[in-house]
């Protein structure tokens, strides 16, 4: 497994393409990514009962195995938009697929950014016979940047494994910053591969993938309308086909985690208003539920992350989120670590050295735990702080 | 049910008394509520799993039915601080027990502030005879001063009422700004009455009360180690005993929930960093509890509260935030109302007038309603939105 430099268009026969079409002011605010065949595809989407236009219908063309085009908005998330919505969404696949000459079915479509805004039809319109004209190798870069909201940085990643003995790229890129929390965060996650794998493959690989990582951040515990993780696999690497049973199987897998672990954790650094990237564990816990429940009201506290934000050992509060979590728990054996430094011991402050307790949490980089000597379950989630710019970032969206 | 000037010492023959130790520097930080004859008392307190000592002791005290006394100190809330801090707070009980020459479990005690810390006992040991000294009926407010934290403002409430033909008074004080949330805020909340009751009634009162005041509340979605809601009756009014079934009960209980809602919303008024005061209601919902989940979700939703706070007519927010609360329901039915205007019909986007809209979010009390058309439950909360001024006070609490 070697990382290289590179993104979706890494990966042999996909093309990409990224320019403004004027949702936005400037920034690039539409994308296209193809493969040049068609491609086994699966995706994951947000559980929120609300749900945008283009999650109904990427799940609706990914009844079909095959898709060989995603077509991605930001600015506007087309969510709360009636049947008007939906009609635009599938009006996005119909003029990809027109300008790409491929069946509409092939073609998903992702929006991210303001709620309740019909999209700009004509722009879209007009841009979409423009992005299949621009597709190159060369542009995957741009996609990862049109398909960016509030986020202050381009996150993609790209890495090269042997799979049954042939070269194999996998590429990928993300974006989020707010409205970040489990199942899921408002995230968008494209993955592109050349490998040949079976559609079951590909689907167990990212499910356990997504589960571990976007699953696993929250920022400020808000889940959005539009998450979408999606994932096209050409073959074009031309190795035998790869499925579950395989011993290659697991280094597609460990390969398709490194990817999405690296970029849930750069959602989480790049978080609205973040100054601090925290991880959480919740060790020896009864049940991996109970765990992940006390990790979650943690990830969520308001007053634990203001208190990271300002630096202010006030580790008593952490104590309180646990407690609050209503998991059933002895608080006399809770222990408390901020890095390797025991600050509570059977549920008592073990503070030993006030000094070294602050200089904890002046570190960008924190590591809090939580033992419950309960079990022997295990969770950890990454989180952020909450800071001064989180409330001035987001109280100015939409105006 | 006529709302009187006055708090705890409005009841016949309760006494009180609140100063500095020096816990705090200047502030009140220490009080003292006395009835001179013993009270039939009960108490709620927070369903936290870490409990700060002064709830376990008070909770142990309260399985007589009996008590006389409550000695409350704020800036420490004696929590996580092992068996010194249960010691502590046993040793609170028996030193104001000494001073009145009462039995040491007729004495409750209550603590707010700091989790972590010892009590600095020497301070409060030299408070309490001194405390005791100056009990008298005119120091209601100093108690209500004393309980304070990060309050602005003192929160006190008296009523008289008629039961069975008696003149009979109810007062209470409150304190609570921040880790607020169901079950409970960190509140601490001292109701005082000299209705001769039977201990089931009161107790039957207070509950239902508290469950439609303070925990309908939220600030910030934290649940505290500290809450308490203690009712002392002491008989002095010289009524028959009313007991559960008497037809002056609904009287009571009528009064007892006025005087928790009021202070409830007091909390939220006076929620750290407030600049808004928002009732949520969730209507037609098929349950109960989905509607209350509902509700708390979208009350800890930071994206929904910093919307409010920035007075930006983000309504998708209360769509997404409705949507992921985990409660099953049809979006396609989802109305939504600001005020009395609907912003969302059936799912979607409704909005008439913007310029009206952006009005709506100006207002400093804000009505939200969401309308789930899929049953008859109703339920409502109330909270705040989220500031900067929010995230500077907590970022700075302990230091």
């Amino acid at each position: 497994m070697i990382k290289i430099k590179g993104g979706v268009t890494t990966p042999k026969d996909f093309r990409a393409a990224g320019i403004n079409c004027g949702i936005k002011r400037r920034k690039r605010d539409i994308g296209l990514i193809v493969s040049d065949v068609p491609a086994v595809a699966c995706g994951m989407f947000t559980q929120n009962r609300v749900k945008a236009a283009p999650i109904i219908v990427s799940k609706e063309h990914l009844t079909k195995t095959i898709a060989q085009a995603v077509i991605i908005n930001s600015g506007n998330a087309n969510c709360c938009t009636g049947s008007k919505g939906l009609k635009d969404a599938y009006l996005m696949t119909e003029l990809t697929a027109k300008a790409l000459n491929i069946p509409k079915e092939d073609v998903l479509v992702a929006s991210t950014g303001i709620i309740g805004k019909q999209l700009p039809m004509k722009k879209i319109e007009a841009a979409i016979p423009q992005l299949a004209q621009n597709l190159s190798r060369e542009e995957g870069h741009h996609v990862a940047e049109a398909i960016l909201t509030t986020d202050k940085v381009v996150k993609e990643i790209a890495f090269k494994i042997r799979i049954k003995g042939k070269d194999v790229s996998i590429g990928a890129i993300a974006k989020g910053a707010g409205m970040v929390h489990p199942n899921m965060a408002t995230m968008l996650c494209f993955i592109t591969t050349d490998v040949y794998i079976t559609r079951r493959a590909l689907k167990l690989a990212l499910t356990e993938a997504v589960e571990r990582s976007f699953n696993a951040i929250s920022v400020d515990g808000d889940m959005s309308t539009n998450d979408a993780v999606i994932a096209l696999a050409n073959g074009s690497a031309g190795n035998d086909l790869l499925d579950k049973r395989d011993k290659d199987f697991p280094v597609f897998c460990k390969v398709v985690n490194e990817i999405t672990e690296y970029l849930a954790k750069a959602l989480v650094k790049d978080g609205e208003g973040a100054t601090k990237f925290v991880r959480i564990n919740i060790n020896n816990a009864k049940t991996i539920e109970g765990a992940k429940r006390i990790a979650r009201r943690l990830a969520t506290s308001m007053l634990f992350k203001t208190a990271l934000y300002g630096q202010d050992p006030n580790w008593g509060r952490i104590a309180a989120s646990v407690g609050s979590s209503g998991v059933i728990f002895n608080p006399d054996k809770l222990d408390i670590y901020l890095g390797k430094t025991k600050v509570v011991k059977g549920g008592s402050n073990y503070v030993k050295d006030k000094v070294a307790l602050r200089r904890l949490f002046k570190h960008k980089d924190i590591d809090v735990t939580v033992d419950l000597n309960a079990g022997s379950k295990d969770y950890h989630m990454w989180t952020c702080d909450l800071s001064s710019d989180y409330v001035r970032i987001n109280a100015n969206y939409s105006t």
